[in-house]
């Protein structure tokens, strides 16, 4: 698709994802608010917890590190054990140092004060932030992410996941908010090709793709226009319909 | 964690998954299978369907072709429509072209004449494969799979993806079979770093994680030994609960 809609990457920072213990969803969970918020999404990376892979990955997508995106969102590795990393390598990425943030201690302190738990040395390996972040607040359990670069680094824990993401978006700019058709037909694939193809090739503004699927009824296919004009997507879409003989 | 198994990435083609459509669960299938067949696996990527994209991914990812992986699964883009252009960019990328594949061709018609369906254009386009290629068979839809080099072409379709995967498995020469054990607790994660760090320093050839989560209960905290040696990690999970203060 083609769109001025900021590009986005999603890093995806965990073993427990690569060996198949945790299905992965918070990429899944950002991506869904990207395009409806107005950033393009073009790369989801999942890598393990490894120093050198973290600071290799941020280089190869942070924009201003001479990578790709013009926004990477990072997932996991902020936790306070032996392999909670990204900080670390995030600081090294952007040549930096990690150091206490006096924010972070403080929201942490008063969080822990108010559950009667102490503040000790591995919890407040948490409140470490490079030098020149800015906080992301973490509304959930009060340890935050941090923005650096065009980076911007969120915990793992899905709903802690997701309240980062809904601090951070809105102090970004976004482009325009995507939006699609779905036809659901009960053809296959291959039946629907030539005409899907031709209207795609009318419509290169937008992304036509054809999904099929299986479920008690046997096999269907749905047909998806997106974009970010919706005039143009309910154009495309009509075009489809009418090739195929559906009804409007 | 260290292992002389074979490495391997995966390598999801689909704009369905980045526009935050479809859920991806092929690659958190097969991080499953990996584990427990004896491959080591250190990446997965998510992109578009685009052509350059696909083919510098390959690139980067196949050690064949300067790549930094043993093995590549790819899933997604090889069905009939105008998107799936995966086998196009596979053969870009190894430097050959895509012919009609007699074998394929033959499976796809006996299927095909089978259901009473014509084998079109269209349908034949899923019966191209990069010249070298060698098949992988599809026991679902017909239409196959392919390796060259060390790259594995499979079908997004889960249930395909799932055939082709079984099918291409036994073919390779795999490592040792991961095994990990697992210790639940009703403790915070800060509270067991101290210990949790001292024994993956012990045992640096095993892969120690800790894994918060939230339920009706409240936090508790998984600690994952893993490694592809029962003995160590056994050794190492009876190492934690001794510090910790659990019964063995």
């Amino acid at each position: 698709m083609l769109s001025d809609n900021p590009s986005a990457g999603i890093l995806v920072i965990g073993d427990e994802i690569l060996s198949g213990r945790t299905r992965e969803g918070n990429a899944h969970y950002l991506a869904g608010v990207l395009a409806a918020t107005g950033f393009d999404l073009r790369e989801i990376r999942v890598i393990p917890d490894d120093h050198a892979t973290i600071v290799a990955a941020l280089q190869a997508m942070d924009r201003t590190l001479g990578g790709t995106w013009d926004h990477v969102f990072t997932s996991g590795g902020i936790g306070p054990t032996h392999d909670d990393i990204t900080a670390d390598a995030v600081a090294e990425a952007f040549g930096t140092v990690l150091e206490i943030h006096p924010d972070a201690r403080e929201a942490m302190a008063a969080r822990y004060a108010s559950l009667g738990i102490e503040l000790n040395d591995n919890r407040l390996r948490m409140a470490r932030v490079p030098v020149g972040a800015r906080l992301i607040v973490n509304s959930v359990s009060a340890a935050p992410g941090f923005s650096i670069g065009v980076t911007h680094v969120m915990a793992g824990v899905p709903n802690v996941f997701r309240a980062m993401v809904e601090a951070v978006l809105p102090t970004l700019q976004a482009g325009r908010p995507q939006v699609s058709e779905t036809l659901e037909m009960r053809r296959g694939e291959s039946d629907v090709a030539a005409d899907l193809g031709e209207v795609a090739e009318a419509y290169s503004d937008l992304s036509l793709g054809s999904y099929p699927f299986h479920d008690e009824d046997g096999w269907g296919t749905n047909l998806v226009v997106r974009g970010v004009d919706a005039a143009r997507v309910s154009a495309a879409m009509a075009e489809l319909k009418s090739r195929l003989g559906v009804a409007g």
